[in-house]
């Protein structure tokens, strides 16, 4: 009936709301962290009363949450553009490996704008309300990838790919918020070796296990570390 | 080229061919379990050698994983289908404790063909391999059901309300692998108690944070406690 209708309606228009200052809110982000603040200075900036930033049960965590989904969003963007694009002018294909450390440097590079408040960013993504969302954006990032890698992967066991790339995601995403080299050159750096030692041990079968567990395993631990650098690692 | 549009076909038919064998496989779980054994049965029953079961190279895993995939996927047919016939018969809405009710006992009712088997299932979702997968199967299938709760859940807070389920979930799920009464009467009535606790603590604000963190730390415990019982809970 109407009233049904109008309850949708107005669920949806809420969902726009909502979306339109969680974007809005990320330019707050560097002066105010992943905070209320910035989703009150967000909702502010949309024209609305500070006070819309009471939508947000768990602001900082919802906020964090949003940008990671828009970044995975973004990748999946640039990565498809780019595959029709090389396959319309009929250009080789890169190798994997060369594909997999292009791929990590774009999303990582998006951290950038928000790098003094990105160990503050990892700690929320592992509080109790954010870790399934983490998990499963992570395990979408890597499996976005690895599609995307299309047939140049096929030599790779599905569950190892999964795990591998999940571990130097999350291992390069620390070492990127201690480094002060120079556009960050020392992170990809380190990641091209991680990529480097991958593809050789996938070549030992007895990696396969422990690659497997480090999805899950890898990004508490990444966590953990990136709580404990918080406390002594701040760059503002 | 036509030689890249072969291979992107030949993928895709292979991944049809993949998903014939899973579905075929399901039949066989009862008599072989989880297994190879199974998806070879699959993959002769589909008109292929059971050589071709080799193209799953986690054979157990990727087969329960498929089969929780399937299943939330037919439960939000049936919840979307019920929805629809709800608002056009313009039915009262049943209370949101009813609506999850039917929803979890819908879902976990899919079961039963395989209950014999649902200890390993249960397993083989916690090994490092399936974790992941796992993790965001169960956070679909509550987003779902929350969503399909629609208006009628707003008193909740949303964090809270994806734990609880999720806990309720798998407790319920575990205590059926138990059961040998008549229908499971006895897991509807444990899922029913459960639920109406759930309402009650939920108003409680010190319980917010204890049932966030459940989802994740649930389904771990949960087949842990699976994977004990397994040992002296064979109903075959």
């Amino acid at each position: 009936d109407d009233l049904e209708g109008e309850a949708i309606a107005g669920e949806e228009f809420e969902e726009q709301t909502k979306l339109r200052v969680l974007n809005r809110a990320l330019e707050f982000v560097p002066e105010y962290g992943w905070s209320m603040e910035a989703l009150a200075e967000g909702a502010e900036a949309e024209g609305l009363s500070a006070a819309a930033a009471g939508m947000f049960e768990q602001g900082a965590v919802e906020l964090v949450v949003h940008f990671v989904r828009e970044c995975n969003t973004q990748l999946r963007k640039q990565l498809t553009e780019e595959n029709a694009r090389l396959q319309q002018e009929q250009d080789e294909q890169r190798p994997v490996e060369e594909f997999l450390r292009d791929a990590l440097e774009s999303r990582l590079r998006m951290h950038i704008p928000y790098m003094d408040r990105w160990s503050q960013a990892m700690g929320l993504l592992l509080t109790p309300q954010a870790l399934p969302d983490s998990v499963c954006l992570l395990t979408e990032l890597v499996d976005e990838i690895w599609f995307q890698a299309g047939d140049r992967s096929t030599d790779f066991n599905w569950y190892t790919r999964r795990g591998l790339l999940a571990a130097i995601y999350s291992a390069t995403e620390l070492v990127m918020i201690q480094d002060s080299s120079e556009d960050y050159e020392e992170t990809w750096s380190f990641l091209e070796h991680r990529l480097a030692n991958a593809s050789l041990a996938t070549q030992a079968a007895s990696q396969v296990k422990q690659t497997g567990e480090s999805l899950v395993q890898g990004v508490i631990g990444a966590a953990i570390t990136a709580k404990n650098l918080a406390g002594f690692n701040q760059r503002n």
